[in-house]
């Protein structure tokens, strides 16, 4: 790590010596994301608080061929923002500043380092809704949201983070500051680069400015909860309430055993546990006419019931609504503390999910792991967590690497991917040959080579090259 | 010309000999698409039935380094079909079959050379909605709506052909068949080559399957014809929409010029056109409840009154719309044989509007041109029709060239761009530079390189290499 410190002086005149460190401390803390429990140490951590300084840390970066590796708030699944290799890590808290929230043209421009919640908060105060909702929202970054292309509950009626960027600044790994489209809604204009940059998870350039529509904000919303006995019936109900005509504005799957450890984990009653319940769908409607959102939960209700749904808890007032949706939100920190560490992010087509939850079951049985299963059932993005009494695993521990090869293979068959909504970042490379041939990574390579030909920016993630 | 027959002999090997043609009226007839009045022909035009029979064909174009031109149903405004350089034409019309209509998953997957409207109304017949309608929809492709990224009046709602396409099935230059993605509704799985394909004209690699995200149907639409007596009050009054939290499922904007020139080729009297109209606006809503509808229009009614709007018409059944449309889709052809031969296709954010209108006015008389707009005011995407007695303009003659540089620098100038959704092609990748800067453009250079390094793919087009 010492190859590196020769050039601090350098950063800290760019930068300020505040923000530039190499303790132990500030090395740790930028070490780590909520990746299983994995820890790579930075050389350097840096805190620019503009565009303009961070280009000029990169020009010397590119010139000296440094690993540069951009981290949000580190709250990231797949490993995307952990240095591996060591060098620069560039952490955006600084550039938290809401530029503007244009009411005119239902715009909001903002630096990368603005939780996403609060974003979403602002941007409320004016009537304004930008939908997308990782469980994180509370802590994550919005310019983490747009490296992994994040999603979260309403993504099933809303849409994900890349359907909501317009245009995005970007320090590229030369430095040069470029803009990658417009501030319009439809662009045919060249190629779709901020579409390329959204999800790249900070290989090709690194993103100091976003431009995201937004939408009114819906009057009303409701909420119910449904415990099936019967998980694959409850995967089964999923796809035929969207084949009768109805979008849910969020449609959550949650296996019992991992309602039953978030429940104690935050302590919370808000879902009796049924002896015969297997799991429960959270179903949501928004929109702007009460009595059209009440006909809808009661027609959705009885498509439910034809699955063997049990009785439907419909949350009253905005206290239910809220304990049942900290309930959901805590489930992936809830389960990773009760020892299931290794966590995936399969998405098949909706329909598949009760052929993807079998088979997932049955590979538990075959490979010896426990797993329990949760995640966004509407849009077939289910969240599969593993793990293996006696042992902390690690998605790429050679005992474990079988098992996810075979889980990863069954969802391709049944036309799905890898993540749908936390990248591939360090931990899922290893399985990017199930879903993609030798040509097509080769182009992603390819790709990569154009934006950043001296390999800094986060390095072997994704992809080796 | 000549210098291309030798390889006839190989394509007739590969597909036949009726799917090959060298002769003056065919070449004549695919060297033509809806751009001005531009002809270029190629040397050899061929219809491939299958992705693999392309596939040998591109393998050896890439070898002997031999354009190739992909060509829907060549109907494209910005010149992306016409093969400049001569060489090989690609038809996509033998590949015209919808495979397979996932009822499970509100998915279809489709060759390319599938009407529009066919495939809209062959997922219709089963509750479906596939929404982007661009204007030729009756006669386009499928497959050239995703080289262009195309739109449609239903776009301000329900988004443009890149908000549907989950998955392409793509032969390269060099004449390998890969897939893009998975046919999930959500994928952070590496970079997003499907969104790059989608909108690349053509110039990145042949799209031979084509998987789209379908919605339920809705029920029912409501519509209705405002007419304003100042052109730039409607444009206001579209944005106001907006801002009061309402979005119509079409919101269209026909300066009364136009709406005169497209009346009287069509031989229709649907529209009256009162003395002091200066524009309209057609807006619709759509939904599953009528009552929603009628008071939504109702309280759209009311805003677009604020803004001087005359007599609204709404349109009774089925007949009144369908004449209304009829109108509208019209328009573009009508006024091109009118002499406007000149179409731009300009995007601002959507406030931005009447700034747009009025400064193309302004431009007109210093320019010395006559102009007329129309398009979908909703995402502020106008299309501005330009002609000059006397002449018959191009897009790159060299007297209208400073005109449309000053146009486009406006439009740029108000936060928009130059292409929102008829693509860059041939005729406008001359104003290129006024929205992207060199490094942009020499990162979407690098991505042209990765995919085709020789340069065979539609050469020439949105940029030079």
């Amino acid at each position: 790590m010492t190859q590196y410190l020769s050039f601090v002086p350098l950063f800290q005149n760019i930068l300020g010596s505040n923000y530039v460190f190499t303790d132990d401390e500030s090395r740790e803390k930028y070490g780590r994301d909520e990746t299983e429990n994995l820890l790579f140490l930075p050389a350097i951590v840096i805190k620019p608080r503009t565009a303009e300084e961070l280009s000029a840390v990169m020009k010397i970066c590119n010139e000296n061929k440094i690993p540069v590796t951009a981290r949000g708030a580190g709250t990231g699944l797949s490993g995307g923002a952990l240095p591996h290799r060591g060098g620069v890590l560039v952490s955006f808290e600084r550039m938290n500043s809401i530029l503007e929230i244009d009411e005119r043209n239902l715009q909001v421009t903002t630096e990368p380092g603005v939780i996403t919640e609060v974003l979403q908060n602002a941007v409320k105060e004016k009537g304004l809704f930008y939908p997308p909702d990782p469980s994180s929202r509370g802590s994550c970054f919005i310019g983490g949201n747009i490296a992994e292309n994040s999603g979260g509950p309403k993504a099933v009626k809303y849409g994900v983070v890349k359907d909501y960027v317009l245009n995005l600044q970007v320090v590229l790994a030369n430095g040069e500051i470029i803009w990658t489209g417009s501030n319009v809604l439809k662009n045919s204009t060249g190629y779709n680069l901020t579409q390329l940059i959204v999800g790249s998870e900070g290989t090709l350039g690194l993103v100091t400015k976003i431009v995201l529509k937004l939408l009114p904000h819906p009057k009303f919303d409701l909420l119910m909860l449904a415990p099936f006995t019967d998980i694959e019936k409850a995967g089964a109900a999923v796809s035929a309430v969207f084949r009768a005509g109805f979008t849910p504005s969020a449609m959550e799957l949650v296996e019992i055993d991992a309602l039953k450890i978030v429940s104690r984990f935050v302590e919370s009653t808000a879902v009796p546990v049924g002896d015969d319940v297997a799991a429960h769908l959270i179903v949501e409607v928004d929109g702007n006419h009460m009595e059209t959102l009440m006909s809808e939960m009661e027609a959705i209700s009885a498509i439910l019931a034809e699955y063997d749904c049990g009785e439907i808890f419909f949350a009253d007032d905005a206290v239910q609504k809220a304990a049942l949706w900290k309930l959901r939100r805590r489930v992936a920190e809830a389960v990773k503390i009760d020892g299931y560490t290794i966590e995936e992010d399969t998405v098949v087509p909706r329909a598949e999910l009760p052929a993807l939850i079998k088979g997932v079951k049955k590979l538990g049985k075959e490979y010896d792991f426990e797993v329990v299963c949760y995640g966004h059932a509407g849009d077939g993005n289910l969240h599969i967590r593993i793990k293996k009494s006696g042992s902390i695993y690690s998605l790429n521990n050679p005992d474990v690497i079988p098992a996810l090869r075979a889980l990863f293979k069954l969802v391709k068959a049944l036309g799905g991917t890898i993540s749908g909504e936390h990248g591939i970042g360090l931990v899922q490379k290893e399985y990017m040959d199930i879903v993609f041939d030798p040509i097509t990574i080769e182009l992603m390579r390819g790709i990569k080579k154009t934006f950043d030909p001296n390999n800094i920016l986060n390095p072997g993630k994704i992809f080796d090259i």
